[in-house]
Order: C-alpha cells, then structure tokens, then sequence
C-alpha cells in the first residue's frame, strides 16, 4: 500500500536489517534454506502498548522486549534462534526520532541474538502501538525439551532470579526504590538461550516463567500428572529485590514477566545441572521438587497441583497463582 | 498468562486447529520438520479493524481474509502452503458467538489448504481488533518467482478480475449495486496458488496485486529498470464491476484488494502461459508488456515507469498510482 512518510520511514529504518534471505524485504515473502538436519522450532508473541508494556516506555527497548519474550520461548525449547518476522501497527502521529530509537534497538539486538529479520508488515492503527512477533530457531532433531516429561521424584530448578520483572513494573510506576536494575529486567528480559541450549538431554521438562512461578509450575506439574512443592526459603532473589521487602516474595511465586527456565531435573543429575549452569553463565537454584509416587496426597492441601512451603512446611501457597497482564 | 473467560475460549477453540507440529498449543513453541530439498517461504501481515476489514464484517471472513492475503503472497512466489502462526489482539468484551465464527472460518481454510497452525496468542487491547498472521510455505530451491526479472519486451499478464477489491468496499457500503460477488471479493480474496505453482520457469517476474494494478506494475518495471505500458481495453473486469460503470476502470487500475497475480513472461511463451491457466483453472489475460530497448522513451510520459493506454493510444495513466489502506 502507499504508505504516508513514517512507513516510508520504517520501511527505510528496517530494510538494512534484513539480512540475504529477507530479499532486502522487498519481495512479497523471504526465502530461507532451512539448516540441515534440524527441526524448525517456532513461536509467535504479540505485544500491546499500556497492557505489556507502557506506552512511554523507550522506544529502544519496546521491539527488543518483544523479540526477547520470544527468544525466551526458544530458550524453554532448548533450541538456537535463527530468524525472525514482525509486525507493527503504528499509531497515526508516531514521531520519526520514536521510530529511529525502536529500530536501532532491534538492530542491536539482532547483531547480540546473530538473527535476521526476514520480513514484516507495517499498518496504521487508531488504537495504541501493537506489535507481533513470529521467532524461528532450531534443534537437533528430537533434542527439544518440552514441557511435558517430568518425572515423580525430579528436583525443581530456576534460572537467575525471581520477580524482578513485576517489581520493575512497580519500580517504574515509583511504588519502590530501584537502583535502575528491576526497571532494566522488566523492560529487557534475558532470554537463557546458552543455559536452554545446554539443558538438553538433562532437563527433563522446561518452561519460561512468564506468567509467575506458581502458575507456571502447575503447567509443569499438570502435565506429569504430579503435584509439585516450592521452598519459599530458596527462592533465588536479587538484592533489589530483597531491598523491596515482604513484595519480593509475593512477586517472586506469582509475577510474571520474569522470562527465568524453569525446568525438572532427576536428581542424580544435579551435578550435571550445575556444570551446564557453569558453562552457560547463568545462576541457576534448586528450589522444591515434584512428588513421589505415593507422596503426592500430603504434598497439597487443595485442587492445585503445586504447594508452597515455608521454612517450618507450612503451606504458603498464594491463593492467586499466576499474573495477568490482561 | 491467566486468561479472562472469552481467552479461554478462544484457546479452546483454537487448539483443536493445531497440528502434531502445534504441540497441541500447549508447549512454548511448534515444532516444524522442514520438507526435504525444500526452500522455506514465509510471510507476516497484519490488519486492524475499520483500516483493511470492518469492524462488523462477518467474523467467519476476518481471520481467512488475513489467511489469503499471507497465501496470495506464497502464490506470488510460486510456493505452497505449510503452516502458520497468528496473533490475535481482542478488544474487551468479544462475544462468545463471534469467537466461534472466527475460528470456525479459519478451521475450513486450513481444511481448503491443507494447512496447519503452529501457535500463537491471544492479549487484549483497549484498541481496535488487531491481528497478525505469519505464514510458511516452500518451494523447490531456486524456483521461487521474484519481483524482480522482467526483461525488457516481456508481456505483462493478470490473473481473474481487477478491481473486485475495492468496489466490494464500496458495495458494503451501500455505494454501487452488488449481487453479492463484489463483496465476497472483499471480504474473502482468492489467493492463486495453483497458477503461482504452474508459472514456475516461465513468469520471469511475479507479485500479487495488492496496491493496484499501476502502482504494482510499477514494482515489476522499476525493479526490471524499464518502463511498461497497460492496454486500458484489456483489463479483465468481472460483470459486476462492468456494471458499476466508470468507476470499474479506476478500480481495475489502482484499487486494492484484488490479490491477482500480475507477472512478465517471454512473449514466445504466450502458449505455456495460457496452458499453465487452463490446467491451474484460472483465467488470465494479457494486458500489457514492457518496452523494448531503445523503446522506453516514448513508452512514458512522465517519471511514473508506468503508462496506461487507451483503444487510440493516448494516456490515461491515473494521476494517483495507487490505493492506501491507511
């Protein structure tokens, strides 16, 4: 379509992204010749001014919060990333210095991420900016690790830590104090491709938590057919974190936002766990463990499959379980 | 992310569409293995309610319009269909009713094109209904028609009718007399895998008329680096467009919509062209072709790459090349 000067703009901005395949985006679609001996893994994200993001949020950061949500899901499947395509419905208005900062950030992360863009579409909306996002990566056939596959008696592990990313919400909103890093986590989450990667053949069931630890967990938990129990003593949590007292806790068990591997493991494996934690980079804490067989009545005291305890085994399992953004 | 009522349905209704490869929709991503000695094509689109549909467009056509627009563009490329991934972004309060037609209209396109859905997501928005759709498609390696490629003497060819599109809008609106025809162009775009397949090795050029038919020519020709010329009294017009009078031929050149495939082809290959539609069951005609070395000065009047001539040879090329969405 004829496009009015900031699509042209857009345009002009995403065209040295893209990379051979892209056919410098002006083809009706991109060709890829897929790697050989892999399977494709792919996930599409969308994204929505005021409810996943805040509209005044840097422009820097809103494509690259997007893109990373996404290679976060790669990183659950254990897979590499390779490529990716986007959308944009763009407010009418949307100043070209807006435009500047959303496409650099992308190229920065795209030259990070080793991805190109093979291609996307930019229409114009009267509501608020919405973008959607399609990632590409691979695997080696069958080396997917899904997210069913947890076995009675596995240990529970997470990546990094937990809540920053819905205390960052709070920091932004200037509910608590924050030094720079929650706001950082909540506006750029860090996908764990080299610890998913690393994962494989180890771990037995993997997901990112994005819609908060509990919740998530269930997911995990459900497709096992095993109840599973959370040590809030263990909780992994970053000194600004820490910092915002009795809120870390809860944003730890049920924010969202935080794009951390959350992943089962048997234990005998937990030193392997730690070597791959080691050769990845990235922190990673044991922090409950699903049932045994026969155990798993007194591991809950209700419907859900997951059961949080103190220090002294009470349940302090939230009565909410997961986030939403909705 | 907890999922208010009509997400849940939606989820619901959406996972029986997914195939083997969707994991059901319920892992962080598809997994996808490539067709051997296959290239990949893919595609994104996206559209916003009241801007490329209306808002109170049958749902069962809403979601199948994105489909075919993403399809005409792996026709355009002479690929076929695979798969593809859709994010969907619902305003608060979509009925049930309307959720259910929506999928329903997607379930009988997936069942027309024997394609699969790998995933996606469903977030809400204050804004207008926004959705975006990323399609995969593959072709033999090397045999993906291009925009670019149109040599100079090449006919100019266009499958079915012009300017359905956009006088389907205007027939929705209660503008000029439709039986019906006009508007289901609209609303539902017939995208011309078939033909797209057959033009392998013989278009030597290929798009899907998105943007009317000069401004898309004008794609074909700049990218060829040679000026083309369009016979007005060649254009293929449907009856019903005929009966719109004036407005049909205005239509036929720069309305949108159409999803027609133009391309360039040898004249010598006017036979394997016509025989290529007979056995893809689609119509075309030759409207036009590009000038000859030497012949391009006099084939143009202006900076435009593109002339429309009518019965007497004098220009009637439309001041205005092309037909915004926005």
């Amino acid at each position: 379509m004829t496009l009015p000067p900031e699509f042209t703009l857009i345009a002009r901005h995403f065209r040295p992204l893209a990379g051979a395949g892209g056919l410098d985006l002006a083809d009706d679609a991109a060709l890829l010749a897929p790697p050989t001996d892999r399977e494709l893994v792919l996930a599409a994200d969308a994204m929505v001014a005021g409810v996943h993001f805040l509209a005044d949020d840097p422009p820097e950061t809103i494509g690259r919060k997007l893109l990373r949500v996404n290679l976060s899901d790669l990183a659950a499947m254990g897979a590499e990333p390779l490529a990716y395509l986007m959308t944009v419905a763009l407010p009418h208005g949307t100043p070209d210095t807006w435009l500047q900062g959303f496409v650099a950030g992308l190229a920065e992360d795209q030259r990070r991420y080793a991805l190109q863009v093979l291609g996307g579409d930019t229409v114009s909306t009267p509501g608020p900016l919405t973008l959607s996002l399609t990632i590409l990566g691979s695997v080696p056939p069958g080396a997917a690790i899904r997210r069913s596959g947890a076995q009675p008696g596995d240990d529970l592990w997470v990546s990094g830590t937990l809540g920053d990313g819905a205390l960052g919400l709070c920091a932004i909103r200037g509910e608590i104090p924050d030094d720079g890093t929650l706001a950082a986590r909540y506006r750029l989450p860090e996908p764990r491709l080299a610890l998913g990667q690393a994962l494989r053949g180890l771990a037995t069931a993997m997901l990112d938590v994005s819609d908060g630890l509990v919740q998530d967990c269930g997911h995990l938990a459900r497709l096992a057919g095993c109840a599973a129990a959370i040590e809030a003593a263990a909780l992994p949590l970053s000194p600004m974190a820490r910092a915002a007292g009795d809120a870390a806790r809860a944003a730890a068990l049920s924010g969202g936002d935080d794009y951390e591997l959350l992943f089962a493991a048997h234990p005998a494996d937990a030193p392997r766990v730690e070597a791959a934690a080691r050769a990845a980079d990235t922190p990673v804490t044991r922090i409950g463990r699903f049932a045994s067989p026969g155990e798993a009545e007194t591991f809950t005291t209700g419907p859900a499959p997951v059961m949080v305890r103190d220090e002294g085994g009470r349940d302090i399992t939230p009565a909410r379980g997961g986030w939403s953004h909705t």
